[in-house]
């Protein structure tokens, strides 16, 4: 089973698991839209949470955050409904858990009114528009393959609080966390890259938990 | 979400919650056999107990119990690697979980071999072969639906150790708990029945957790 | 298997056989909105007519009609382009179909469009708005359980093209076809007492491959 | 839809198209024993070739032949009576199409007595035992990814009858057709090498449905 091998490989690497629950739809691989209520939203979560939990619990490690999938995160990040049912499922299971949100999204403010830690993320392989949303996909170019250049966006953006849109305009993000897609081609030499440029530049590179 | 519903119900009256996992197999209701490895069945028991937990501690009531449904189940009472595999899984999650598996069965060594308690159960509602298997579902009147009947077979059980089958035999059975099906339609008077004769009889019913 | 003993069933009675098709969401029957490409639901609608139609083609019986179900349905109602994705769908597997859409609703014009045959709807168990759409289930009294009250409805709409609407105003509604919900506690009842009224009106009742 | 694309593909080409039918076992692709009744097999049978029949008919060309999947398969090939429920359900749904048997096998007496075409397969790319069952995947060397090799076995079989154990007996094999598994690695150049080798061989390869 995939979650078994997954939490034993982060467990030996001393990697913060979390937890990465989606909407019930395996065949849409939970990247399709789905009208929930807030409870049943609340119940999909904590059952996720709770099955994944038990792997964690297995291998001796703890559950450290937790970051919605696909469609839900995207709902979440513009509807405080979303964002407020999402929240409320992690906390019935921990108020302990860190709840990874879009920087400057509508998602922080009703987390935190759960009483929820969050942590804000930015984008290291993908372009921003000047609002400070992501490129559609759709658009060739929006993803950022180039292990330099992603670096670059993620170094200034930790060091300046600054992102550049593709517009070549400058636009503030304050982030705690970067994702980097495991699906871009060029992820591994990604993260290495923006390892090695950020502790060039002197930024120290720490696990979720340990600083928020 | 069912799982929610009935874990709030359970923790309102104080009655100890328990997993009851099966093979994933939702449209056969985990009614029929499925070939998996003895990691594959580890895993889904974690999985399921995982799930289930997250529930419980939303609603503030341990996880006391373990029983394996249907195929799962049958195939543990006479195959040893099954038994083991169950047991494993359960211990994964946590040593403190009672395992019930059916009164002298093969479920019971490999369990206890793992290391967790085991509750041996008996059936309140159903006939017995001279063996000590359940006589077939497919044999008319397999199934005690007469409460006064279920609970003289359970009163003798636990004051005398013995079950009468249906060829009048009387068979020893050691039992820790006693299973009503759900779905008998007299199940609710045969559970009250039950307590009643057992409460008469001067003896007290207890949850599992408080004497294994 | 329900769909093999259900199409079975129908054989016997001569009733005609449709399909039911909705979203893959079993978890929520089907009665969730789903945000899917039109190709996407070309695909689904194309999938489910295709399985039923097998065992339609096992027991000697043509597939006469097609109604979407659930959340698929209500959307195909108000969305044109969900309805076209619906027939054309129906229209890959075939021409002869005839699909069920919602009296008045904006589900007609492009399923009529595809060259598609449409079967006009409405409800005998149902009380309506004054503007032709149901009134919602979540006020009370808004299913007809009284046989004598639908028959009613569905004479006077028979007869005159009128339902009167819980408002007292009378509205204009077209239908060759009626709906009672299988779960309608009454069902049985009310499909009787319409046959009997429309009967006794001198209202002859057809299938509906008979006369579209 | 993987379905609708692949049946595009297929008619685009001018290949056979067949239906690859499983155990309703999705998580386990199908690949782990499942124990269903023979009514449950013929009905999951008959479900499958309708949902591929409508794409079939959808793109314009006929549903050729059948070959069970996986474990079902395996199962098939030594039990008659699941050979039998899978004959009864692909006879329910049309007695015209063929039916794809592991050469040699138990399952083409009890598919042939329902009345239906077999076509026998070999395998061009897996090992053989002395007793005309395939070496175990767990045995190294097991599966031939050599084109030369993979090829050399097929135009023996084709032209004598004849395979080659892994101990060096020869085994007479009459097969109809060869599988190549699309997962080999290099199944790419063994199709092509298999076709290029039987043509100088003076082999004429054809479609399933031209000559059974």
């Amino acid at each position: 089973m995939v979650m078994d091998r997954t939490v034993a490989l982060a467990a030996r690497h001393g990697v913060g698991v979390g937890a990465h629950p989606s909407f019930p739809d395996l065949q849409g691989f939970g990247r399709r839209p789905l009208t929930l209520s807030p409870a049943e939203i609340e119940n999909y979560i904590l059952y996720q949470l709770g099955a994944l939990a038990a792997f964690a619990r297995a291998h001796g490690v703890p559950l450290v955050h937790v970051k919605a999938h696909g469609a839900l995160a995207n709902m979440a990040a513009v509807d405080p409904g979303i964002a407020e049912a999402i929240a409320k499922g992690v906390a019935r299971f921990s108020k302990e858990l860190i709840v990874v949100c879009l920087a400057g999204s509508a998602m922080i403010e009703p987390t935190e009114a759960v009483g929820l830690r969050v942590a804000r993320e930015a984008y290291a392989d993908r372009v921003y528009e000047p609002d400070g949303t992501l490129q559609s996909r759709k658009i060739p170019g929006s993803v950022i393959e180039e292990p330099e250049k992603a670096a670059a966006q993620v170094v200034r953006l930790v060091r300046e609080g600054v992102i550049v849109a593709h517009t070549g305009q400058e636009i503030g993000v304050q982030a705690d966390t970067v994702c980097i897609h495991g699906d871009t081609p060029t992820a591994i030499p990604i993260a290495q890259t923006i390892r090695k440029k950020l502790e060039e530049a002197g930024v120290e590179v720490k696990p979720l938990g340990s600083f928020l």
